[in-house]
């Protein structure tokens, strides 16, 4: 199991990757729209992750809802999981929820799920399933 | 560069770890006491990352004012780099602020700052110096 990307919810993806990028020299992808999700993403990889930025393309976009609420800062963390359903049977055992069941709505389409952060300390983690991990 | 760990703010270790360790299958170390930072933390090792669970061991450690303000959840995220210095430059020629000057007080005794979250898109980010990044 790895960490797979750290989520950052920003404004601006532009002004962010100032940071990210130029400032602490991470390499930078890509921006991509995801529709459903109604955000712009870009990742930066560092080491066996990546920083993904995500600034929402609409008011009601969930990120759009994050930042009214909290401001920019820290949306979820990613890990990379083996087997994504053997995982969830073993965070049910020790009380853990899923938000809703295991899409195939990654960005590469990998299997992925979320936590409800109620359950893991104020935390939203996503496991997405990819390869070995 | 790499994500050297994430520190999530918690009511409780031993809580916690039971979500991290035997949920999510990770690892466990020991945990310590840091008295100058007025924390118990634990890592919990997850590929070339680590995930620090902060507890405060009283009121007025940073941890503790985190938790009544914002509750539970990532507090910072730790990039390990190569060369402190040579980073705190770069980051300054795009706007980035330090919040204090470079410390020996990691908690194996490295070099390590803050970056003011209000320059990093709301992220409380450390950066530790320790060997090749």
């Amino acid at each position: 199991m790895i960490i797979d990307h750290i989520g950052i919810a920003v404004k601006s993806l532009e002004n962010a990757a100032v940071k990210y990028h130029a400032g602490m020299g991470l390499k930078i992808e890509k921006p991509t729209i995801i529709k459903e999700h109604k955000v712009r993403m870009v990742m930066l990889p560092i080491g066996e992750s990546k920083i993904e930025l995500l600034e929402p393309t609409e008011k009601s976009s969930p990120i759009s809802k994050f930042l009214d609420k909290r401001g920019e800062g820290v949306h979820h963390i990613c890990f990379r999981v083996e087997n994504i359903e053997k995982k969830i049977k073993a965070l049910k055992k020790v009380g853990l929820e899923v938000l809703e069941e295991v899409s195939k709505s990654g960005y590469k389409g990998q299997k992925v799920v979320f936590l409800h952060p109620k359950s893991t300390n104020g935390v939203l983690i996503e496991l997405v399933e990819e390869g070995i991990s």
